[in-house]
């Protein structure tokens, strides 16, 4: 964990952004896999981790707004877990890693709520994803598991995501280092892939690779399918001839997240058919990237990345008319019906689990109901020290064609018959995490290859 | 999964053992990690898993007692999540896969469970162990998510019990093929050691070597410090001399658990003294295992490797006295402080979600109340086809040797200086899944070497 300092400064800046009343964190609980004792490796609470720094299962906390208390509640071990388990941390030591003044046993927690509810104060809370902790909540205020989310603090949502937006530089440094170590799942599965290799094997390596050193920050995408964007299984053989993309992410000690995506050939060389895609999708990132600085909005970048598309599949034929026109009518979506990033820190999808819209969007700037452009997760303005994942594509997505293709939809647009040539070339993505600076950008972590060339190199040949 | 004919004749039997009303099954629902879009890998439910074969989330089920009708509730994918997902199954497909008469759409479970409640039909469930099937069953019936286990229906689980203990060839081949995956990871890890490794990488690489197949059965114990027994962190290094206790399970394809332990030295070979400590846990399990068959009660054969210990003990000079005697009164328990297994199956503490006790004991046979014994979580008499775990132990617990050795307890049995001098030698623990057949038992999977000698041949000698 960072210094205790860090958690106390972090808890302050809260205080100073929020107006009265009772501010009440969940800790994540153990999460059972199977039965009670089974559980799935523990995985704490993002803004948990922010505020408080604690990384074990039980914790709960409350910052008092009005008199500026802060107070940890977690349970001491018993004596039979320390002869079973170890010594283990104490509520003392909890203590001393947030920086909190008073720590208590968790028991205490429900009088406390409970009293400030009865005096009218306000208490805020945030919405919870978690059966067992939306329990808790119940049974501390009474709000059922149903209401939790639209009974959640915007105002206390906001706060934290007005802090947790701008990362430090420890926190860029944490960043760097889960890339870093995605990097060597990314290296791992370039050194492995081949025709024959099966998507579970290479997903089981590059995970692994991740798992020697902290772990990984989302469950693996390694598919032959990339079409299907949200594909989970690893169900395949890797044929001569496809490309593989692998969307994956270690995380730092720290549980920072990396969220790394690169387009591989099976054989070790593209085709040149899926070269030129590949380019396209390649150029469109580094236009993007190339644009991000602070006062620019999102949204603005994502646009420039979809007309580096259009007119990169217009020089293949597969589009065609006004590249800007075909933009601002979402004619790309049916290539590329995904959003440019997403904001990268202790979540990979960072803060996500507040709302998307709160992290995302602004009073002013709202969502689009365009096809494909409905789906960015971020549209309001950079600002220094945010970091983004920067991940354009391109997606032959066998319904999506169909549905399109039938309704000759968009057809001053794109070029249906050319669409037909492509359809069986599959996905390709390229993502990297990318930090705003005072003066524009910087892609995180040592760089990975993503040219054609490059990757060709390094996959092995056969 | 097995052909539909074999859920159909699993619930055909669970409905000819129990009375009336409604049975109510839930699947598990996915289990969010960080927030509701980034999830856990997906754990069935082990009884939705026996009665029903279906292995993804969000699936209900019914079986209407009196008229014998069985329901599977789910939902159809959407077109969108086809889109991005690709093909998947949908509610005909899953009928199919369990071969219940009637599928319906989910959001019809409510009315039909509301209503059999209105009429005062009996609605039998389990005991719910995850958060968000709690507050499922609390949207269903109103019963609080606190009060699931102690309104759950004894009758349902008596009868589960008794159905899943007994094991069919189909499922005893499931378990050997686990076995088998899980002795890759022990050699795997036998390969690997060395001074200096880490826990952390030697747990990664014999994890990774269960998901290039099939995956884990329950997070993996590999420590040095054995002597602790729910230790679950991997932090330490490995030194010449010490030993490792690796307790790992890999899955069958069909989830059922494997479930092995052996005792390895770092450098490749045993100390005098270890191997003195190695060999009495040996002679303790192989005695058991020896003495398994159907009819006889496992709390014998648990007390029969006390005895065993005891009297290896007192070879050393650890113990002394009389060795029946020293069992009864529990001496034994300084050094073994557990039970000698459980059943295995779907579950690696097979059926435990059902609540210990109704799983290993009966009305007469009680669980003891004496320290050591008292964790032992199967008493009850043998049948054929039970697969039991069988892992006796010798652990030095630092905390516990300072609690009895201040109170000399029972030291007419136990020589508190010889403990002194054995004390820092840590834990060993030899554990192989052993089925109760008509005439004895078989010890499943291929054999994995576990005699001192055969052990250190397959470590790495540095």
């Amino acid at each position: 964990m960072f210094a205790s300092e860090v958690y106390q400064e972090r808890r302050s800046r809260l205080k100073k952004s929020m107006s009265n009343g009772l501010v009440l964190f969940f800790g994540n609980q153990e999460s059972p896999m199977s039965y009670p004792d089974t559980v799935y490796p523990f995985v704490q609470d993002a803004n948990f981790l922010y505020f408080w720094g604690l990384d074990s299962p039980g914790f709960a906390a409350l910052i008092d707004l009005d008199s500026g208390a802060e107070t940890i509640f977690g349970k001491n071990p018993t004596v039979e877990q320390i002869l079973w388990g170890g010594p283990q941390p104490d509520l003392a030591d909890a203590q001393a890693v947030c920086g909190a003044e008073k720590a208590l046993d968790r028991d205490k927690l429900d009088g406390l709520v409970k009293q400030a509810m009865d005096q009218g104060r306000k208490v805020h809370f945030l919405p919870q994803y978690r059966g067992e902790n939306r329990i808790w909540l119940q049974e501390l205020t009474g709000i059922s598991p149903g209401q939790s989310g639209q009974k959640a603090s915007t105002e206390l949502i906001r706060a934290i995501v007005a802090l947790r937006e701008i990362k430090t530089a420890d926190e860029v440094a944490e960043l760097e280092k889960a890339v870093d170590l995605t990097a060597q799942m990314v290296f791992q599965t370039m050194r492995d892939i081949k025709p024959g290799y099966t998507e579970k094997e290479a997903a089981a390596r590059a995970v692994c690779t991740a798992q020697l050193e902290s772990g990984t920050s989302f469950p693996i995408i390694l598919t032959t399918q990339g079409y299907y964007m949200h594909i989970r299984g690893h169900e395949n053989v890797m044929r001569a001839g496809d490309v593989v993309i692998q969307d994956c992410g270690a995380e730092s000690q720290l549980h920072y997240a990396g969220d790394i995506t690169r387009t591989l050939p099976v054989s070790g060389r593209f085709s040149e058919a899926q070269k030129a895609l590949y380019n396209i999708v390649l150029k469109a990132q580094l236009a993007a990237i190339e644009a991000m600085a602070p006062g620019v909005e999102f949204r603005k970048v994502h646009k420039l990345a979809a007309l580096v598309t259009v007119k990169g599949l217009q020089e293949l034929g597969i589009m065609h008319g006004d590249a800007e026109e075909a933009v601002a009518l979402g004619a790309h979506a049916l290539f590329w019906p995904a959003g440019l990033g997403h904001m990268i820190g202790l979540g990979v999808h960072d803060m996500e689990e507040l709302g998307e819209d709160y992290v995302g969007y602004t009073g002013t700037i709202k969502r689009s109901i365009q096809f494909g452009t409905d789906r960015l997760r971020m549209a309001k303005p950079l600002k220094s020290g945010m970091v983004m994942t920067v991940e354009p594509g391109l997606y032959f997505v066998p319904g999506l064609i169909k549905l399109w293709s039938g309704e000759r939809r968009l057809s001053q647009f794109i070029n249906y018959d050319m669409v037909d040539k492509y359809k069986d070339l599959a996905g390709y993505r390229i993502e990297d995490d990318v930090l705003v600076t005072d003066t524009g950008y910087r892609v995180l972590g040592k760089p990975i290859p993503k040219t054609a060339a490059q990757v060709e190199e390094l996959c092995h040949e056969s």
